[in-house]
């Protein structure tokens, strides 16, 4: 038998040879039956019961272990659920008075309450009691038909992983000492298993739309990154082959962690800066260790979600203190609270929306509820005095926004120093992520200090496709003509006024857009920390006069196809 | 007393003064009790039972009478739910039992069913049932608590209808003989309630905020549509003056009137098409009544959302023909389906999204399902003989899309062709409604015959704001200088070209939008038939060239509102 070679979208680099973990549900499925004996029944579901407690317990224990106990708590709720007399009571009842199978009467009584919990809309805390039933039901209704349920947190051995998708609860199960690799069959570039395994530095493939199907539990499959593909069962030459890919690849990223100290130059010796995005304080290891040059986008959100209310000024004024310390002197780019979307708050009571992406989030809230706004900024004032620290206010679409949400910071700044209170030199400016921004960039430029384009809202906007949205994710083109054509005028507009042009989106670090965005003169480019060398590295390769002309040809073509042809025929060296 | 004003939008020309009509659920809170009288209390149940199934039969004969058959038959289905026993006898057994007052079970059952109709996610039927219990449950809590419920379809005299909003089903019902006048508390120009009223030409005020806390039963309101106020509560000098300013109206609509068969040319003699968009070919009258000089848009979705089932080839032909025909020669624009967003259909089974207007619609569905784009295509092609028909591809985002579904287009024409049947001269174009797409319409305009620029999304999108959301719509901002970049960007591409220019969204009948698109050159202006004649006479007032200049000024300015000033200086005769 040869091997199978699936393909898919390459989305974290290297190469990764184990055998198979299937993170996939099994069939449970099953049909409604009349039984005769009630007691055994009963029985039957209780056993069913105490062996998923059991296997929970070992599931939370080994969890606490490797995790942590806040990843652990998940499953003490599950634990909690399968302890409660009213819900096993009438499971029970189900099954006396109507004389139906355990597997029935555990769905009716549990899609009773899922239903019920999901119809309370306005109350997460009730939300997420929905999807606890439906995991723990799941756990029992694998019990009673005898079939295995995945338990990610019980892995012990190395494997790739082969899923779906992967959810963050998910990964937040999954130990990364044996994790080697991804495999999934949908997602792309930008989405969360994506991200996830670029943070892991572990080898990913996602979209190969069969991986679930193709594979087998423990086959060997190799993980190639790289050029994202997924070998099912190799041959021993194709295990050679990769084994040699891998020792490359390894050997490449020694050559790129020795670029740690250098400065991030073009062959013709122009700089730009490489900074990071990052998402707590504890990322700042992970940036100093790649050798960034500055945080280009902390995202301030993991204050307001981590949380069961609105963050103190204290709070956030130690978390916003330590970044800046740890970068001492390397500026330090603070996102202000970007809630909404798909980032919702228990304590907010943000209401439904058809279309969120769209609704109310971000500047949008801070500009409203102005109160909470200012406790940020006093926070960030104060921080200011212990490096460089810049603020950038996400979602700006139109000029008064920006002069509202910099006035409420001007007067902010204004008390602390009629109070005597220190504060720094703080750099204000935007999060340019919405069309008709890019478009006014030219008005923009000359009211702010500096712009950051966020290309994954910039791009979803602009072609009106919500890039989580598999049905419509084609349309995530970063190199679309018309793509290019924003992001170059916002650069331009902002080197017009003197202005510093940064980016913070995923293309920031993407390889097919750093030599467009050096043809562009961009000035800092701010991304995933692992992915910093690579960029460095490919830095030192383009000319930006070559760039520059590139991009030009770029913009004057027609599709997201014919710009990576022009990018490849330039930049061979890439691949 | 003196009267009182409220500030709102003005969403329909004209005035209106009558007496109030809130449209408006009385307060239907109670409290949980313990009886001891079980069976009275079940008479009580019944007894509020019977009363609301003889109201329906009512309002379900008056509906029919003056609205037709189609509109009356919620009004048996609410019924059929009265007459069901298992949902009655729930009801029962939970007083029998529990010892509770009959609000509480109603409330605790119905609960019940339509927390598990609702929870059937992938079944629109049944979430329409999840609907209609709600009414039917209020209409019996009504009158378990002794308060009335309005019934809109039961107004027998003139009166201004005050709602918080209005929604399809309300104005379903409304009998627009008897109804003068909206006022609504929320909304905005292109909000449901707005549109419904200019295509009724009923004078409205949406957003006054607080229409229905300000406004009692009965009192005497005026509606100002013309100035956005109500005012209720009128001194009879007041009502004198809004008389003359009503009778100063409708001498001003009857001179409107006469230009029915006028050119649509602006002072200095430059002709620019004006055209009606319309929604089914019983729309055609007003067009013609109107002097339209072509329908700018015919939006195919009322045959795919007013069916069963896709509709057939021989269905949609005959109704293209018939607009085609009743045109006689003047170009009628159809869109092909722009179905998704929020225009769902049962058959068709979209899944959830969690941003619909950014995801699977319009041409999005039309390249994937082929079948039903072909079948649209071909009852498209034959319709064509009959007049002058054009074909428009909504939500194009990328060239490749364009090309893609003009070269099914091509095909199915090359088929009709081989097999000799006739086919008319078809220009094929698409609507420019994606940023995207308008940043990059120098290259569209290469490909297309004619573009349409579709204001409503192309601003949502650009200032990733959803109109329909009322907590953002401060962002639809369609004077934005930004949002005018793109329209003259596509404007002067277009003509590049050669191609025609032309606009069919809200915007091309705003008397703030018009002398601006005049200045650049905008080709045709497609708006609601009702507002053709009123933008006919202002391009008599205005100057091409002078228009030109406003049109420069407006988008080298900042701010929406700077844009308003600009053109209410330059065009003062326009209030």
């Amino acid at each position: 038998m040869s091997s199978q070679v699936l393909k898919g979208i390459a989305a974290s680099d290297g190469v990764a040879i184990a055998k198979a973990y299937l993170l996939v549900d099994p069939d449970l499925s099953f049909s409604k039956e009349t039984i005769s004996d009630v007691d055994a029944e009963i029985a039957r579901l209780s056993a069913a019961m105490e062996a998923s407690k059991q296997e929970l317990n070992l599931i939370k224990e080994k969890a606490t272990e490797n995790l942590g106990a806040e990843e652990a708590e998940v499953f003490e709720a599950h634990i909690t659920i399968l302890s409660d007399p009213e819900l096993i009571g009438a499971i029970d009842k189900k099954i006396q008075d109507e004389k139906i199978n355990a597997e029935q009467a555990l769905k009716d009584i549990t899609d009773q309450y899922i239903a019920m919990f999901e119809a309370m809309t306005d109350n997460t805390y009730m939300q997420e009691r929905a999807g606890d039933i439906r995991d723990v039901t799941k756990r029992v209704m694998a019990h009673l038909l005898g079939v295995e349920l995945p338990s990610p947190a019980l892995i012990d051995h190395e494997v790739v992983v082969v899923a779906h998708d992967l959810t963050p609860s998910d990964t937040a199960q999954l130990d990364k000492k044996y994790v080697k690799g991804f495999i999934t069959d949908i997602g792309g570039r930008t989405s969360h298993s994506a991200i996830m395994s670029r943070t892991l530095e572990i080898p990913a493939v996602v979209g190969s739309e069969e991986a679930t199907t193709a594979i087998k539990p423990d086959q060997l499959v190799i993980v190639d990154g790289l050029d994202g593909q997924g070998i099912v069962d190799p041959t021993e030459a194709e295990v050679a082959t990769y084994q040699a890919k891998q020792a490359q690849f390894l050997t490449q990223k020694a050559e790129w962690e020795k670029l740690k100290t250098e400065p991030s130059v073009t062959k013709d010796g122009i700089a730009h800066t490489i900074a990071a995005n990052i998402g707590t304080p504890d990322d700042l290891q992970g940036v100093l260790d790649n050798g960034g040059e500055g945080v280009g986008l902390f995202r301030s959100e993991f204050l307001y979600m981590n949380s069961a209310d609105w963050p103190t000024e204290d709070e956030q004024y130690e978390a916003y203190k330590k970044v800046v310390q740890g970068m001492a002197g390397k500026p330090v780019v603070v996102r202000t609270m970007d809630i909404g979307g798909d980032k919702n708050l228990p304590y907010l009571q943000l209401p439904d929306e058809m279309n969120p992406f769209m609704g109310y989030r971000a500047i949008r809230i801070s500009l409203d509820k102005t109160d909470i706004f200012r406790t940020q900024l006093r926070a960030l004032l104060r921080a200011s005095n212990f490096g460089e620290l810049w603020i950038m206010f996400p979602m700006i679409a139109t000029i008064n926004e920006f002069r509202s949400a910099k006035k409420i910071y001007e007067e902010e700044r204004q008390a602390m120093v009629d109070a005597g209170q220190p504060v720094g030199e703080i750099k204000v400016g935007m999060m340019l992520e919405i069309p008709a921004a890019a478009v006014l960039a030219d008005q923009f430029a000359k009211e702010v200090d500096f712009m950051s384009i966020g290309t994954n809202d910039l791009i979803g906007y602009s072609m009106a496709a919500d890039r989580t949205n598999e049905r419509v994710s084609y349309l995530y083109q970063p190199y679309n003509p018309s793509i290019l054509r924003l992001i170059k005028y916002v650069i331009d507009s902002c080197h017009k006024e003197g202005k510093f042009a940064a980016m913070c989106g995923e293309m920031a670090g993407d390889q097919i857009a750093v030599p467009l965005l050096v043809g562009m003169g961009l000035d800092e480019f701010s991304m995933s920390a692992t992915s910093m060398l690579k960029t460095r590295s490919l830095f030192k390769q383009l000319d930006s006069k070559e760039m520059a002309k590139l991009a030009d040809k770029a913009i004057n073509a027609k599709t997201n196809e014919e710009v990576i042809q022009l990018v490849k025929a330039a930049v061979p060296s890439e691949a």
